[in-house]
């Protein structure tokens, strides 16, 4: 593929990502948690619900680009504060979005993964400052963009020497107005060709119906896929957003059982 | 769903298509065969071979809609009388295209399983010509059509009083250019929501690659599709069309033991 | 452009269609009429409104491809006959839709122009069919189809021995949803470099939006198209189809005089 | 439109951004130059020679956002510095693009008009410091975004105090490939129903081919335009970037003598 150097698969060894020993691309890796960080009880009621299910990290945003201005732009600094609570209580490492390169530094320092949304996969001046960043990088597929836009944007990252980079398939735009986006699982197989960097999926927002997700994230466990980030709220109803697409606590500890059952048979095929 | 009447899923039961004894909708079913009937032997050989294999029918056409109408178009009624004999010798029922209302009522007394492709999804004076004969159709999605327009494209054949009709998804177009289609797996469980028509997957036509096609067959599977229908040659090199993306009966035969073995796990989950 | 032979533009000859004296392809022609042939009295007053406005052609549907089969489907024989009517009222040649191939022959009797709509572009049987017709073709673009795919549309139906093919951009499938399709008016230019053929342009079906009709057709002049088709009603608001986009007589009647006013412009240019 | 306050047309009067005496808004303003700054003689000899044919501003970037990492990314600081000279020796304000919200204040001291590039479009950090900024922005549409979503963007800047947004459409993604993206000209009717901010056209990046530059610009005059951004290379041939698409000074002063004649036209009709 054009231009790929360091992210090409050709001989290179799969990477790992170590996040605080949860490995990702060698375990079957499951991030949950709610659209964005609300409060104090709403994050840490979910934070436990997804760990007693059996999650390997939360996710949550403090940051939240919006399509309108005069929608909730999350918390900010507090809801990291947030965060870092719900992971001192659950041990769950923290995954968060960063939407602004000013604001790299320090969020890294209460993020164990900072996310790039869909929406900034080709902002490069924030791939330049995540790529300087310690911290790994789990980096959207813009919704719009080809699978060589995609690797050339974590090429950004691994060549400013952060080799921590996690991929994550999100769904592409389409004609299809049934589901929000296209989930475009054949981008599982096509990646591991492609490159050496672990690819995860989001049946969440690709899909953007909740009777959908559990059967993509079975789907993308059989395509190959290194893990899953998933929406789980602890009162769906209540979400500030994205409230038709979390799964509540119960749903996901059933789907939960049987992605690991899944995974398990895999191991055996 | 707009205008649905026999095919929305609402109190119905769910069809299972009875083809020659093979359960459509109740059984996971994979056929397999070749692009096109270029011959006698090429098609005996590939027919015994997924039988071989396990498939439980043989797709072939013999009328094949073409970009350039300077493309190879089939062999026409000799490609018909290749497949019965491949019946009568392997005892697998024949799933063929027909592209043309005229040809529909004598195509039916070769074809088990009569196919309408993705660029006649729409024509709607096929659909109805399928909607009186007393053959099972496989319904392809258009590349541009959504799950609406589909839905009521099976309601035509429907309507007319044939009510076995199998859908199936054969990837949409996108911008994505990596793959020949996008392959819309998501179109497995939203399908099951809004019909009760069975649903299989062509992960052949949608990747265009062969390395996608294994890991595609067990996302559908675990996707929850009635099955699969997948392009095999006994000797892709020499294929007269779609020559890169045909499995050998090897490969082939392999993905198989995979496939029914998760179907299997999926009976146990 | 790939397999292109008789429709190539190369060292060809612009083509220039004749129909009953109008010279696609020489003067800027305008096509209107109603969607879809109501009645003997919808017919005649929009004839005769479009022909005072100073439309080239009449059209009009007797056979409509609807996506549910339970929405009118046209007056077949009796809409040929109301359209031979209004044909001789008012000396306007006929554009109507044949979606059958087994219709061709007798429909080609009451129509001057026979149209090829966007879900039939690739159905072969039909095409194979118009291009042994002894009538002009309208071959309109899918919605779904790259200028590749349609190009060899057109050189199915020359190869069959029919010179005369009209092309026309009526809107591809895109994300976006303000607009019924997103017209693609760089086909024009980009068509006319790869093809001898003419190109006209329909602005309704392509906005779906009675308000952007003026602009584009003024847009398609512009950019070199050879023509226009515009849906018109005399009542729009009691239309069978696509009411929501018929243009009123007098509305109409003003786009024509500023489309001939722009004409006049581009020969002086 | 949902969400739209300070963007929607509604009872609002049309916006003329005005750019050192520069109308946009009111007059068709047209904006050339190269697609990247390159060297005080490549910019001085193209901004000496749109300046002949009668531009109204120049283009050049300072800064490139490019798929891969290790394209040439612009001259940067020394980039605006040959800006400002060229400003300084014709008098025509400059628009150049700015991709890190560290940027804009220094950036604005050089720059006439910010411009957001396609990419950034959705960048939020970086459209609420533009729209701090005391100068005007060229907002691009996003090649995946609907008019909605983009009109939310002009928000976004217009909330932050700044009113002054010049929108452009440059071609949305679709799948068709013969040209770069696809131009949506149904948008500037569309923009001109919903906002009361002025549209200019980018027939350059939206077509990617020389050949079309010219037809679509008169089409965006004819559709109601504002103005257009077009690429104009003193020597295409050695561009840095886009060499493939940048018009020489004698096509684009051609272009301009038909687009101000066409725009006359327009007056009197």
């Amino acid at each position: 593929m054009k231009n790929l150097k360091l992210a090409a698969m050709e001989d290179a060894t799969r990477t790992v990502v170590n996040v605080a020993g949860v490995e990702v691309g060698n375990d079957l890796v499951v991030i949950a948690g709610p659209c964005s960080v609300e409060s104090e009880e709403q994050t840490l009621a979910t934070a436990r619900a997804v760990k007693a299910a059996g999650a390997d990290m939360l996710r949550g945003g403090a940051f939240k680009p919006r399509t309108s201005p005069y929608s909730f732009q999350g918390l900010g600094l507090r809801g990291l504060k947030i965060l870092e609570q719900a992971r001192q209580e659950t041990g769950l490492p923290i995954v968060t979005e960063v939407i602004d390169p000013r604001d790299v530094s320090w969020v890294a320092e209460f993020a164990d993964v900072l996310q790039i949304g869909t929406r900034n996969m080709q902002n490069f001046a924030l791939l330049k400052e995540v790529g300087q960043a310690k911290k790994p990088v789990l980096l959207k597929r813009g919704m719009y963009s080809t699978l060589e836009e995609w690797l050339n944007c974590a090429e950004y990252i691994l060549s400013e020497g952060n080799p921590d980079v996690i991929l994550c398939e999100r769904g592409i735009r389409t004609f299809e107005s049934y589901t929000r986006n296209t989930l475009d699982l054949s981008a599982v197989p096509a990646i591991k060709e492609l490159t050496h960097l672990p690819i995860i999926i989001d049946p969440t927002h690709s899909t953007g119906r909740l009777s959908l997700i559990g059967p993509m994230s079975l789907a993308a466990v059989a395509a190959g896929a290194d893990g899953l980030i998933i929406e789980v709220h602890n009162n769906p109803a209540a979400a500030l957003c994205d409230a038709d697409q979390a799964l509540t606590p119960d749903t996901f500890s059933e789907d939960m059982r049987k992605i690991r059952a899944l995974k398990q048979f895999f191991e055996t095929l």
